[in-house]
């Protein structure tokens, strides 16, 4: 049987998503590892987001071949007792059978947050990034627009792995107090594209860049033509899309 | 002349507030080494509220006496470049030369914060308490004003040094979404004394002790008699009252 998980984690201590050696501590090196012991089997995940190190995640999703009868609310909470909680598991669910957390997936949702305080707060430090620089929303917005639509990436991208080209649905920029909130929405991303793409962004909002270099940027189809890569810490994967969702049911087994 | 600051700091990776052995570290250890480094002199701080390690604080507040003509706005800015993110330098002021940070503060308010959802949340775990129990907000609340006014607090306390007799001002319980938070204020408190308080005040919220039994755990005079003392995490030195209020017209430095 197919099994998805919803899953949330805190990156910083973890050396991305994907495993790597066995000495480097990854989330799909930790939930292969206990799901192994607990389903005494040899489990291999896939995940919708390979996220970088120190990146986070509040809507990761994986899936993987279980053995038949398995309770993934059993599953839910037995993980949770070992991961948490640094990895939470936040929902568990039986998929179908040809489900896939990376090929299934319609949409990904990534944030990006900076604070704005005049001195670094330890509070928010861990996930979110600290830019003392006022930085101008109107002209980030309009900045923004110019990444929406079908692209090829290549100037934001960190390697060309087969075709850099990809469709951008959404790029938003919130302002709530002193936080800033980047909301940067794809069918699908390569590798380091929303922290290149922010670092774009602020560079703009600092008056370093103009809007319009966006465009020039794009069509250079050259790392060199984009801004700084934004810091790892202030990206969290928020959600990825499915149809049908394979968690609409799922409400988790309650502790209590 | 006598400087005050008022501080921010994540407890996580600090033995406490106050300096131990060099090999240790501690808020006040971090802060007198680099005082020392950037005034030129050696400096000897006084903190209002000695957290113990793992404790947060978001508004702590130090005095020392600096050479004259020390520019706290300049060392406020020299102290967040070396200590940010996990210290944060809030504000920098000249105060009064009687001022002392722990003798002339009038009032200490603790926050604890607590979490109840059914699985640990990586956001949240690192300055709240993960419970996932039910607790009942109207039994805490009447435990909670059970130890408002003057009483020996020796049952809450870690040790006796002295008298523990304090004078609690408030207690208050409130829920927003599925965050607990605890607000006790009192002039001063003794050793682990929130944190004993709040642990009793969880065991009723469990339902497993009754709000009157505040009552007999301040009369047994014994520390046996409270609950079990809350973990350290999950408690935040909120602010300390002075007046007049040394901060009043400091501003700090813009950093830009």
């Amino acid at each position: 049987m197919k099994v998805a998980l919803l899953l949330a984690y805190d990156g910083t201590g973890f050396s991305g998503f994907a495993r790597q050696r066995p000495t480097v501590r990854t989330v799909q090196g930790e939930l292969e590892e206990r799901l192994t012991t607990i389903l005494r089997a040899p489990i291999g995940i896939t995940g919708a987001g390979r996220t970088d190190a120190g990146v986070h995640a509040a809507g990761q999703v994986v899936s993987f071949d279980a053995p038949d009868g398995t309770d993934p609310a059993w599953v839910r909470a037995r993980l949770n007792r070992w991961l948490g909680p640094e990895i939470a598991i936040r929902a568990a669910a039986e998929a179908p059978d040809g489900f896939d957390a990376r090929f299934s997936a319609m949409r990904r949702e990534y944030d990006y947050r900076v604070y704005q305080s005049d001195a670094p707060d330890p509070f928010r430090d861990r996930f979110e990034v600290w830019e003392p620089a006022r930085l101008t929303l109107t002209t980030m917005r309009a900045a923004g627009r110019a990444f929406v639509g079908e692209h090829d990436f290549s100037s934001f991208c960190r390697r060309g792995d087969g075709s850099l080209v990809r469709r951008v649905r959404r790029v938003g920029v919130t302002r709530t107090g002193d936080d800033l909130r980047f909301e940067v929405v794809a069918d699908a991303f390569c590798h380091q594209q929303v922290r290149s793409m922010v670092g774009m962004l602020l560079e703009v909002g600092r008056g370093k860049r103009a809007p319009q270099d966006v465009v020039a940027a794009l069509g250079a189809r050259d790392r060199a033509a984009a801004g700084p890569v934004a810091p790892a810490r202030g990206l969290h994967l928020m959600r990825v899309v499915y149809r049908p969702d394979p968690f609409a049911s799922a409400t988790g087994r309650r502790t209590r």
